[in-house]
């Protein structure tokens, strides 16, 4: 099995890893636009050449497309267009209707699997990648009959190789629930750095007073930009109820604070500790 | 050195775990409301005995009050009432105008010493008590002035014991910075699961699709509806602002994101990035 990565970053670099230790891919060839980054990729050993997208498909089984949403419709278009391809094509992203629709009208669509792997970390670039990131980790593939069976069956084996669980859903489903359970976290996180940085001028009572909480909380706001900015654009559609509701609840927290009603603010607190119960895997319903 | 700890909890009986391990302490002492609290400290080994906050004072050297902000006040006051008091009396709450106020004028006013540990979990409880929770931790003490030196000194070489850091703040400027730097990441994270708990009816769907990007976001709200009413209540004039702010920089988000205006979308978050190089400590003012 002879492996093609396209964009050398976190989730590239992961896939690449695990792919070779598990033993799914004998060969892996990777392009980034970044000349650094297949530098980089070499010498950590996550590729073993360097590749260009117009030879790639000519050459590989499956082509892994892990690059910022935006830039990812055109280049999983150009594969497809490539008339040499042979290979499938899936991608990573975190949105997945924007994608699904560009191609839905291809004759070559059936190349192509829409997936998306809920890992990752802060970090950016082949140095943030790691072992056993997708290890128990949710892989959400979308439009399974839309793909070849052949096509399907190799990037459903790549992440059952990574140890992943796979769950199917549409693709507007996938986007209506990543706008609530992940964007919309980011875009907490982002907003909460900007209020900290604008309101404290001084950078070490920042560091000083900042416990594991604000760390926590603030972790995703060290994200990339590039990244992230084409993700929340191709989202809006959900992201902007989602950001909606959110002002909402922080609404109310400030309404509750401001007439000093204490047991509504404490009624608030009670109800989100839920998510402890779920988050531990303790299902009521589902 | 005999220590008394009142409110066996994460933070209490974190502080009994060190107090014993450094040599600081020799006995430990504590109270908790709670009778299975006490309990578990006891089986914990976290305090030797078990003690009234009646007769506690007239037979240790310090008193630690660890329990929640408002109740914390009246205890505070108590004990400085009590004429057989000899104790040093120190709180670690999250805020400090207010009990600084509450006692300003009291005749025992210098036997307090109002201190904040900077240090935490989202778990409660004596079970939720760990070794070096404050090792390498900010530990702000407020209106040193107006604590006596013998009393002032023996709860800075508690938190030199605890290997913490010690900074000297006034207390509105505290409850400031803590307004931005914690009880603002309270509000948005409690805010965070409530709304997706809102909108996200299936249980299973949150488990399964919720990477550790929401995971580290909404974990703060687990935190204790009992700890937490009071502290944002208490320092809702600074709060509140802070709020206000955070929704602002969240509408922005919203109007750019309508907009489609994604040069100033990526702009915010390649500020918001600056909080990764604060937080690794590389700070270019302070």
């Amino acid at each position: 099995m002879k492996l093609g990565i396209i964009g050398l970053g976190l989730i590239g670099g992961s896939i690449a890893k695990d792919a070779r230790t598990s033993g799914f891919a004998s060969t892996i060839v990777g392009y980034d636009k970044n000349k650094q980054h297949i530098n980089e990729a070499l010498s950590l050993g996550l590729i073993d050449n360097a590749e260009t997208i117009a030879n790639m498909n000519a050459t590989v089984d499956l082509i892994i497309v892990a690059i910022p949403v935006d830039v990812a419709r055109n280049v999983v278009v150009d594969l497809l267009n490539q008339e040499s391809g042979i290979a499938t094509i899936t991608d990573v992203g975190s949105t997945k209707s924007g994608i699904c629709k560009r191609i839905e009208n291809h004759p070559k669509r059936q190349m192509f699997v829409a997936g998306h792997p809920i890992a990752g970390t802060e970090n950016a670039g082949p140095s943030a990648a790691v072992d056993h990131l997708f290890n128990n980790k949710t892989v959400i593939l979308c439009e399974q009959e839309k793909s070849s069976k052949a096509s399907f069956d190799l990037v459903k084996n790549l992440y059952i190789k990574l140890v992943a669980n796979i769950r199917l859903m549409d693709a507007e489903d996938h986007d209506r629930h990543m706008a609530y359970v992940s964007h919309l976290s980011h875009i907490s996180s982002f907003a909460l750095g900007l209020t900290v940085l604008d309101m404290e001028k001084n950078e070490k009572t920042i560091f000083d007073m900042a416990g594991s909480g604000f760390s926590s909380t603030v972790r995703l706001a060290k994200s990339s930009p590039e990244m992230w900015t084409p993700i929340l654009e191709h989202n809006s559609e959900y992201l902007i109820p989602a950001l909606e509701q959110y002002i909402d609840q922080l609404q109310d927290f400030k309404t509750f604070l401001k007439h000093k009603k204490t047991a509504d603010i404490y009624q608030l607190m009670a109800n989100a500790n839920e998510i402890r119960r779920i988050l531990k895997g303790d299902i009521q319903n589902g």
